[in-house]
């Protein structure tokens, strides 16, 4: 059975190719050939049925990804279904199972089951859970069967910190912050204890193998990603940049498709850099971001100063944004943060893809200018990413007002602009 | 008696500046050097003491202004002074009254009484609230009479769409969405139905010896900023900037300190160069943008949308933010959403003075990342925008944790990355 990427070399049009295609409102061709190129994936394991796929690369809408799971001290029964059936609601194009603790796979697979989306997954998380946390017992073979089995259960994509060789460890180790990648801080770990080689990359060969079979995607993983202003754009990040920039010729060459992930945390005037550097250096391959933050003083707004280093990085060059939600670097996240944290990153996705000029991207923002100056509040609210939201705030405000729909509660219907403006054309024509 | 601008121009350090220069930790030279040049105005009416004043300029740190005020259909008795509460102990930096109806007048002097920041009107909302709506019965007396009773109540600065000429009117019609700026568009009414000049550009003269009498600050505003992506950067508002520069230096002429107000709505691609042009044609006026939002569609998140632009304009030219809150193109804002839109706007500036390299500005951010690294919870939220919203969160979250503070829920004890790279450092020593 061949990958996407295999049968977009061979001219083969799949299925899967033209839902995407069809979702994207662009020629299958265009999927096919970014594809082939190695500027685009489309995460679509046959083991699970995937009716909403998403392309993701730079000719493609920007797409939204929301971290789900479960850690052992947080989370009931069902909970991950719910946060799930939040965020496909509030438009998460992508989802990813970052479970540890025990019941991983029975989680995971219940995600998988309800999933319409892509889900990815951290192997490393479930072989270091099934040790019960204790990373130093944790073996190659081990890994590479976990590999194995979620790949046989159905997972789109998986981050893989195979970048994070042992020689860059020492870099890490120089920061303010160290390693705050928890899959990257584990097999550091691992290679200190063991002084062995990043297992991932000593068996990278047979990850591909795996991963070829399966139609997995590989997300090379930023074991190295900054976890504070201070720490970005250092020596660790762009050696283990380096890397993954072989590893993604090396999957390419094997038939997988790879995208790369990065930061994290950047102050804002860095991000440009950052993105075009990828770009160069991966050539081309699709750039999966998280976030990332532009400052570290906004702990319960994470979602807001990761939107904005979202849009800047979606702009110059990121193609996947994973979601920060308002509970990053204090705890895992309600249903309702979750809601916020995919609300807050489509708005960075959309307001990049307008700004990168992606066709058809704006003709939402002119039709709600239309319906604004129309006082069609009932389209304002479909057109809205978050409809149900809005009317709930505009009723909120009209509640204390008169019935009349032509006109909101910020000026005034005496005092409002836009009836003043309409009253301006009736004057001008007379 | 002297303005700032006067002051500074004469080589006199005013207590005023001392107290700004002491809360911008730099010299006050450099207060005083930047008002004298006009790249700083410090709105003051000696009228109304201002324990917290705030210096607006490229130099200094990027300051937030939130807009309060009632609308004759939202607002109950005394709900304007709790708002303000609620903007200065979230950190605005400057406030804005902007009330219609009966009673502004009453509003005002409470709100003044309690602001200890410098407080600003849009004068044209009273001429036109004591005729009841009926902009066509203002006189340019009324007007006058306005300005100058509020100047004499202790008005800090105030907007004055002076840059409307009537002959940019059919520019505007030709747009989208016309005139969304309520000042704008009754003054567009007024010339309209009277086929008159603007007439605060006609008395213009009148209005500056109001200014400098009472060291009212102007602040130039923009009626023609766009209302939405379609109709930015368009012919009227740039038209209507292009007056704006030479109101700055009629200002500066007569001794009276100015700003230039800005937009509002622009995709995120075209912020760098409005801000550049604004810069450049207006001869380094502080530039003081509301938002801008960069998308359109996300009511009930325009805080959100507005913080991303806010972020861009404020790296690449601005010097004070308007707010947006939550309610934005829906209605009045609560108190909550008036929190809500401080807090995102202080991210924005934020994030742009780090990234433009404030001095000191990324002080905070480096000892929140000391503070992380150290699990010292306290130290977190004692350096955090709002630290008792990230304590919540944080509790919440910890309500099903064991007790121990050195982790957080997000990865969980055993899993913690920065546990693990707490331990990579004692891997290393052995």
């Amino acid at each position: 059975m061949a990958t996407q990427l295999q049968h977009a070399r061979n001219g083969t049009v799949t299925p899967t190719m033209e839902r995407a295609a069809a979702a994207e409102n662009c020629p299958v061709g265009l999927v096919r050939g970014e594809l082939a190129a190695g500027r685009a994936v489309l995460p679509a394991n046959p083991a699970h049925p995937v009716p909403r796929p998403a392309v993701v690369g730079r000719r493609f809408r920007t797409k939204v990804n929301a971290n789900l799971g479960r850690s052992p001290e947080r989370s009931a029964e069902g909970e991950e279904l719910d946060k799930l059936r939040t965020a496909l609601e509030a438009g998460a194009d992508l989802v990813m199972d970052l479970s540890v603790g025990p019941d991983v796979a029975a989680i995971r697979k219940e995600l998988l089951a309800a999933s319409p989306v892509p889900l990815g997954t951290v192997p490393i998380y479930e072989a270091v859970s099934r040790l019960r946390g204790d990373v130093a017992a944790m073996t190659p073979a081990l890994l590479l069967d976990v590999i194995a089995a979620q790949a046989q259960q159905g997972v789109d994509f998986m981050t893989l910190h195979a970048g994070l060789l042992r020689r860059l460890v020492p870099l890490a180790m120089q920061r303010r912050m160290g390693i705050v990648s928890r899959g990257g801080a584990l097999l550091a770990e691992w290679m200190l204890r063991h002084q062995r080689e990043n297992p991932l990359y000593e068996h990278w060969d047979e990850v591909l193998r795996i991963c070829r079979e399966h139609d997995v995607t590989v997300s090379l993983g930023d074991g190295l990603r900054p976890g504070c202003l201070a720490d970005a754009s250092d020596a660790a990040q762009f050696a283990e940049l380096d890397v993954l920039a072989e590893l993604v010729q090396r999957c390419r060459a094997a038939g997988v498709q790879a995208m790369v992930e990065g930061p994290g945390h950047i102050p804002f005037h860095e991000i440009q850099a950052n993105m075009e550097r990828e770009q160069t250096v991966c050539d081309g391959a699709p750039f999966y971001v998280l976030g990332p933050v532009v400052t570290d003083i906004a702990p319960g707004y994470d979602h807001i100063s990761a939107s904005i280093g979202a849009t800047a990085a979606a702009f110059y060059g990121a193609s996947l944004l994973c979601y920060v939600t308002p509970a990053e670097h204090l705890g895992l996240p309600t249903a309702e943060e979750v809601r916020e944290g995919v609300i807050a990153f489509r708005i960075a996705a959309h307001a990049a893809d307008v700004a990168r000029g992606l066709p058809g991207a704006r003709a939402a923002d002119d039709a709600m200018a239309a319906a604004r100056m129309a006082f069609d509040w009932d389209r304002q609210f479909a057109l809205a990413l978050d409809g149900a939201g809005a009317r709930r705030r505009y009723e909120q405000t009209r509640a204390c007002a008169e019935a009349s729909p032509d006109h909101c509660s910020m000026c005034g219907r005496e005092y409002c602009a836009i009836r003043t403006s309409r009253r301006l054309h009736e004057l001008r024509s007379h």
